[in-house]
């Protein structure tokens, strides 16, 4: 009955995993774990206390019998391979962001799922277990706000080091709402452009910040996210639709409400993990029971992985480019029709 | 056309009602003024370049053909004398309060108002005219939340100095709430009570604040008002009534939202002239409107002027006695039949 | 590693817990259950798909040694005797409110509890695991708002049934105030009073409702909790902290918000149960957490189910006095000293 | 001393300004009236109790001695002519928007302005008198954002008829967006581009709605403008500037809060009406009170109306275009410097 977790990397993200599996959700148990680091294999063995063995790496690990799911926190550039083994083997995975680092390596993952004939593959974006998304996604399918115009979004981070490049931008930050947006109002992207904003003092000198970011969706709906990593003062991410008959909008954070010396005020996060913890729990947990009660998972698919690499693909050429990107997707399979929201319940 | 004022006492207050007769509001003129202090009132005539007559006293003043209405703004003691003088000579009077020292004081005024067939009287209390207090009134008289059951409410001060006694919580402080909430549910007081909770580093030591007064009407509400007039972070004026089907609370001011350093906040203002600025100035015009058009004020009459001394009264004497002090008032005349928000329209 | 509990009923709210402790929080299993009604106790097995032993009754339960922990989730006269023989065997105990139904009772538990020589009892008060009491918690143990002076708080449900009598408003509504209350500003209770404004007309008959609690702390915190269990507009927890230097309030509940059709609005929850499934979650894990990592539960103690019941018996007695009973609680033992939410980091 | 205005114009402006003047603000009286219908001029004298010559025109008009300042409210293409025969009779002029039809004509007004050596015009921009833009207005100025990098906005109507064209979207929309924005930040614009979004069912045919104006700074800022006419929902005003030290936000409208049937709600706003009454009034009052005072207004300038006059041109060409159209502007003559917020008071 409890879900055994093969895992492969067990570096930062893997290990908090692992803990998370091991000790917030229920119904898993990490039963192997492998790394390019035997060290850190180990080390992870012990620190969790896990009753897991350890493997020289993923072919091995995938031979375990009491490996059920996959769960590949390794580096982004293994990830295609990794998960390729895994459906080959029927195994199911949860598979953190980026999918495959090529919108080909996400095509042939989404081959090889619909080869194998049911869903196994699950991409670790997380939203789309946040309360206030499901809200708004509940709204948009009940048609409270009629048909959704236009999205207005920021992703906004206090700030970031040297190592954060041009790109990410696209491909670590807007990633996330790449994934969130289409799904929220069941439609597919035309086209990415990218402006630049005068920029912040406040960012290294290889970085241009903010960045504006226009998607355009097949059926015309125009969203404007601003990305903006150095903005000082928090972790804020703002979401509101605009629908034909009114407006939802992401609610603020939960924070307890004080007066004191002349301000009516309320605390703003610093970091992602307090502001998406929840998120990341409750997507664990959809992914265990699904897996155990329908024998597939039923978050976000390897499609809907394969549409990130595609948009982020564009979005960093718009970047370069300044021009309007074209997203060429291919008609969705029927194999990963999306459910409205109601029809879940 | 334009309504001439007579100005009896020039201080502060009054000094400031010139500034909004001849700068803010339009239909009045200062035609007269006067003040025991005959160089206070010569220096506002000058100091406000009014085109007005100069009196030694209210007596004097009120044989100007030109004062069609009366602004009471001397000493609290003078009220009564002058406004009985006012409404024997027919004249329109506003009034600051107190309308009289004494309940005995409010009544013989009452009973003179009567006596001249018509309203002549209003007192000043604008927070009846404050958009947020307005739009509460118009919930609860459309019965909008149902039958009031209960009510909370606070009025704060940033702080108070020496001059501030125990009795003024009541008789300056408490006074708007005791005029606002039986006015806004349409109800009358039964009794008040006062309760003192720890006391506040913060106050001197003659004040006990905070203090919490508990009043019940006669269908049986009951209000508690917590007055903390040394609170520290500004002047912050709270209202909740809760009703059977729903609750009305008053807004907080709309300040500039901001984000910045971890706070997502706004500002709280820091003295009553800039909450209720506007709220004074719609007291005035209404006056002079009413006044012109109607041949009558219809803003808080003298008779709302004795309940707000008769409660006041009970209140010091329940700041004493730690009991629920009994608040006899007779029936409410016809004369002063309050009407509902709707039915003004 | 993992947590053996045994369940002591299989009603309702013992089948809800099961299922937390199945199917949602991690470290802990349901290794045997009891019920007076035995087919209760098989469906309870059946319906979870539990690997657990059925007992006859609590002693045959508690001799298990797989069981070492007591989740009492039966009628709540038969708390105090199964808590008791937990204790006795040096088993942890979760149990849910009342810890019994009489103050001697609780204190027999106390007592059995400070001989045993370490922690093992955790009463089910939840709202202690509510993030936003948690923020004011931690505000107010960090000095934020100075000295806490006054608190005024309300516990509204939508509607309650024929069932639900008048000292249910104490027992089963106000009880959760009544703890979380004194914890919050850490004082203990001196008295208790309770007034009772216009009664709703959704009210049944034999209920008095809303009601107004006013209890009075040692040090001079003055609380008013209004008790409203037919508000109609959905089930709303409102909790103010007003101190010296400033005021910290309970975040609205976080929904989507939404422009449409001239309102500017959220969604208010309409039961308890999604209104504290979080902190239900979190209380539960804290309890497996911290018995496992440190062999003593940390969250609400027997010493707090004592306070509940002393002070709830004062406020059944001061529904029927109309007087401010007071509540007499001898000092609070070495062995239940609370800490500051920030000595706990 | 009290201003005497000469109204060329008395329709429906008109008619709503000389109530202001003669009803609502003070220092001000209508001196002369005009229209080219001599019945409605007639009319508005008498409606409103006017002691006000009636003039065939506005060349007699201004001959009228007693006439100081000119309300311009007639037809716009009949501005321009109007402020130049005021201008070149040194009167003051308050003209509604626009200032003239044509950049062309407001340059000659510029011009005429600056030849006569002091101002004399006001344009009728409003919203830099409503308090939430001038709370912006303070915090930007005050360096408490920092620089300004972005700003995000919308203007929604509820609906539009049959005689909203295309470019009014532009010309009687944004216009409002157009004077606001630049002022509030204190640069001027570089270029205006014009996207449509999936266009909502509640448009007529022939009007694309909603729109989003995307305007460029020469500092680099960014500007995001919805303009949504028929969105439904109420009349709504968002105005957002992100910089890089933090964010301010144009507060939302106070109105009562209420709970009922499952909502935290307030009230949306219907009309503009409403919405910009005070800023009407506190415009009003300002330019009575600065030509009084210091003999020349202090609101919006010929020049802010030459702005208007040239960015609307290029607005209109880029909703045609459908390209980032450039907004040329020569270098703000010294005479039309905009003062800081902090420095004015």
């Amino acid at each position: 009955m409890t879900l055994g977790f093969g895992v492969v990397g067990t570096g930062a993200i893997g290990r908090e995993h692992i803990q998370r599996i091991t000790k917030v959700v229920s119904g898993a148990e990490i039963a192997a774990v492998t790394d390019v680091n035997q060290d850190a294999a180990k080390k992870a063995v012990e620190d969790f206390n896990l009753r897991a063995s350890i493997y020289e790496d993923d072919t091995a690990l995938l031979k375990d019998e009491n490996v059920e799911a996959v769960l590949v926190t390794s580096w982004g550039p293994a990830h295609e391979s990794t998960v390729l083994k895994a459906v080959e083997a029927g195994k199911f995975v949860f598979v953190e962001k980026p999918l495959a680092t090529t919108a080909e390596g996400c095509m042939r993952i989404v081959e090889a799922e619909q080869k194998h004939g049911k869903r196994l593959v699950q991409v670790g974006f997380m939203r789309r277990y946040d309360s206030g998304y499901r809200q708004m996604k509940e709204a948009i399918d009940n048609n409270f706000i009629g048909e959704p115009l236009m999205i207005r979004c920021a992703h906004r981070n206090r700030e970031v080091g040297e190592s954060y490049t041009q790109d990410m931008a696209i491909l670590d930050t807007l990633i996330h709402e790449i994934d969130t947006l289409h799904w929220l109002v069941g439609d597919d992207y035309k086209s990415i452009q990218v402006t630049y904003p005068k920029k912040t003092k406040n960012a290294l000198e290889h970085l241009k910040d903010p960045q504006i970011v226009t998607l355009e969706t097949k059926t015309g709906i125009i969203i404007h996210a601003e990305i903006f990593v150095n903005c000082q003062f928090g972790y804020d991410i703002q979401c509101e639709v605009i629908g034909e008959e009114g407006i939802v909008k992401l609610p603020e954070v939960a924070t307890a409400q004080y007066r004191k010396d002349g301000v009516l005020g309320s605390g703003i996060l610093q970091d992602w993990q307090s502001r998406f913890n929840d998120a990341f729990n409750n997507e664990f947990q959809d992914f265990i029971d699904a897996v155990r009660r329908e024998g597939q998972p039923q978050g976000p698919s390897a499609w809907d992985g394969y549409i990130a690499a595609v948009t982020g693909d564009a979005g960093v050429k718009a970047q370069q480019s300044g021009q309007a990107e074209p997203i060429e997707l291919p008609e969705r399979p029927d194999f990963y029709q999306q459910k409205k929201q109601e029809e879940k319940v």
